[in-house]
């Protein structure tokens, strides 16, 4: 059967790409490290940014839209920042191609319509966004601008994985200026808060939530703070950022504003971005050897309807009570597809619906009909039961709930399983080699030996969580005097 | 006043520009002939997004993303496609930027960073989406592929104008894939009528149905649909295309499939568009000297309720009722702000307010609540009238109904009239220069005389209206014989 997947044992790397071609995610394309995101991922893609859309337009935020390319000159202004992103960089060089004399049927580019100054294709939009809030902003009266992008960035990166990173990838930027530092943090705090809120309550997906170290932090941030999940192989994954800038882009835009008092400073700055990378969380952090499992909450389809027909005579009848079916529960709110596609069985729809992850799988045929009652499957954990009709929506809601808790709960008891505390080097690689997860560890503080601990093992800081308990100590490797355990993990 | 604009009878181009801008829908941004959508513009180009998109859901459409970038040498694949796009495309041509070691802090191309083949940014993604297709068409089963894509697109346009021709815009592109020819050309139509009927009852823009002739035909195109809108200054503009493109891009792409008698055929296809381009048509064909009209249904804010504060005392008291009111007509789905501020008299208010368009302003001070009424002003006929508090939402409901029909039908009696039926070339002449507007004219047929036409009048064929009457006459350029009239029309 051509929709055989890797079992996550013999390869986890493949069984993901199993798992995001098979379950009609997304797929290769022509253009290095460039995906197509299918219907069935896009579709989740949409449930998703309808439900992040939501929460920050309820935090009082509003949409727009930047270019896409940014003047060469613009790029560089904010140092770290142009440093941080020129190394991966599409440069658009050229406005023009022309048919090449040598190969009829051929373009080349054409040489006389070579940009004055060239573009970069943004890969983060601070440096455009700030160059236009210089005219946006010169009172008090102006801020704050709370405004987020839903756009597509491209990121040259080498070595691409589908979701998790790829050259191009859609996302959110939120970029907000602040009359005041503090009213900027609290700003960066407040969407993080909302990123974990979303990821955990709609993606069932558990996060730690802390600060970057110094060497992890954004290129042009102050502060980056960051949710962190943990993948089924034991490695970590950042599912959001949020930055405190300070004044930095200001700084480089020469973005004033006069205060009540008349007074004249630099406007301070937040950012903040989720991406499509969170739909390779989601696959990695749920999913079994049989396929997706997908949250109730953001799947395409909550609930497939496939009907078992013994024989032509039954399916008018079958068809007509799937129909009904359909419309009570998409009546109910709920996202129900009837599959009544006659060129496949209902074995291989059961196996299709399982890849794709469709939480609530409902079976019926004429003797079920006979007896009011349908099969119900739930695809977490791959139980059956025989239903009445009668009061299904509710009885799929609640069903379609449980799911969407269990999920998390398994997710969330994995990750507590694999966060552990050590006080020796010897147990921090060993934990590391054997077991994975998040490892807490006192570290001394430096970027040496946060640079040290990834050269031996590939665990970086992933986060020093919020609120983290205050505790003498002394780093696992320098040995030297540390005040508070932080996360180290692999990372995707 | 900083928000005056210039009157359409002394300026309309300046007019359209000053309304975009100080509308606060659009903004210049640093990068040659791209804009800023601000999040007023960009609140609008959403509703008008959500309304589309329901409508192609509701038509079986499912969405999905493919790479902004396409190679060189599948940008070549349809022959006509890319001599009609070469000439003006954004072309990227090296992945990394690095120190300027001439200037510190600045950046240069890295020369060893070029790429192998060049990078077309899109301008349209049939040859992306077409080599996508290839593989995922071996059969009728298959078919038909329903898809769309909201992205940006570039297209190097040499001279710009906010909103109506951009280097970087927003669109929609439908491209579907059928098993006959039948049935692709009755896609093209449906969504032909899809954008007919968005444009004329969310935009209230009337439009005429047509075909493109073939010098106006989209590049790559066997047909072309379009739907064509006439502007206050008599000009038309182009509002939607949609596109029977034959066996072109399956025959570029070599995407066959195997019908029910297993004989392999190339498959059939369609594209449709409509971008933000639509923005201009709708600030065009509706606004007058004041300000913006939007329909009520796709205006960001259909109801501003503006506070008369007279001194200190009343303020508590209005605040209140307005915000009572605010909550009753939310609740009742209408789409209200409540402007609460201090630093901005209502008069100021008053004029922002019909700067921006919005639909129905309510004022409300101490008085008008002694009397349980309020001031219900509309913008398009500017008419004010006190109205009763009690059942204040049903009537707002109603008026806002009203005024999406009085912006249509006036644009309608507009467009009516303008409608010339010629039979001269001096007549022809004289409209265009005097009245403007369509010219319904008989032509030859023959792409010379189009050609000719344009040279000396600027007018093009806008359409072939669908359903077009037949009808004996000569060519007004040429006298030669002609069996129909077609729409001439200077356009935008």
């Amino acid at each position: 059967m051509s929709k055989e997947i890797t079992s996550r044992s013999a390869d986890y790397s493949q069984w993901y790409n199993d798992l995001v071609i098979k379950g009609s995610l997304a797929d290769y394309s022509a253009v290095r490290g460039c995906m197509v995101i299918k219907p069935y991922g896009f579709a989740l893609w949409e449930n998703m940014r309808d439900a992040l859309d939501k929460m920050f337009k309820d935090t009082g935020h509003v949409n727009a839209y930047f270019p896409i390319f940014i003047p060469k000159s613009l790029f560089e202004a904010e140092e770290k920042n142009a440093e941080g992103f020129a190394k991966e960089c599409a440069v658009v060089t050229h406005y023009r191609l022309k048919g090449d004399p040598a190969h009829k049927g051929k373009l080349i580019v054409d040489p006389e319509a070579k940009l004055e100054e060239e573009l970069v294709v943004r890969p983060t939009s601070e440096a455009i966004i700030w160059n236009t809030y210089k005219n946006w902003i010169q009172s008090y009266r102006d801020l704050p601008i709370l405004i987020n992008q839903w756009a597509n960035v491209v990121r040259w990166e080498m070595r691409t994985r589908l979701f998790l990173r790829t050259a191009e990838f859609l996302w959110q930027e939120g970029h907000t200026a602040h009359a005041t530092a503090k009213e900027a943090v609290a700003e960066a705090e407040q969407m993080l808060h909302v990123y974990a809120d979303f990821v955990e309550n709609w993606m069932a997906l558990p996060v730690i939530k802390g600060l970057k170290t110094e060497s992890e932090r954004f290129a042009g941030a102050v502060e980056t703070y960051c949710i962190e999940a943990l993948m089924q192989d034991g490695k970590a994954l950042q599912a959001g950022t949020s930055h405190f800038l300070g004044q930095n882009f200001a700084k480089a835009f020469e973005v004033k504003f006069s205060d009540k008092e008349n007074k004249l400073d630099y406007v301070w700055a937040t950012s903040w971005g989720v991406s499509t990378r969170l739909i390779g969380a989601l696959v990695m952090a749920h999913s079994d050897d049989e396929g997706l499992i997908l949250p109730p909450k953001i799947a395409p389809h909550q609930v497939v309807i496939v009907p078992i027909y013994k024989g032509e005579e039954s399916k008018p009848v079958i068809d007509a009570k799937a129909k009904a079916l359909a419309a009570e529960l998409k009546a109910a709110g709920i996202r129900v597809k009837f599959d009544d596609n006659d060129n496949t069985r209902p074995g291989w729809k059961f196996a299709e619906y399982e890849m794709k992850g469709v939480p609530v799988r409902i079976a019926i045929g004429a003797r079920d009909i006979e007896n009011n009652v349908a099969e119900l499957a739930r695809r977490d954990t791959r139980e059956k039961t025989s239903v009445s009709l009668d009061g299904l929506a509710a009885r799929v809601i609640a069903l379609l709930d449980e799911i969407q808790q269990a999920i998390y709960n398994k997710a969330l008891a994995y990750r507590d399983e694999h966060i552990t505390r050590v006080n020796s080097w010897d147990e921090f690689v060993k934990v590391l080699n054997e077991k994975g997860g998040f490892v807490s560890a006192h570290w001394d503080g430096t970027a040496e030996t946060e640079e040290k601990i990834k050269e031996q093992t590939k665990a970086t800081i992933r986060c020093i969580p919020l609120d983290n308990a205050q505790e003498e100590g002394v780093c696992v490797l320098s040995g030297k005097p540390s005040k508070q355990r932080v996360l180290f993990a692999q990372a995707y």
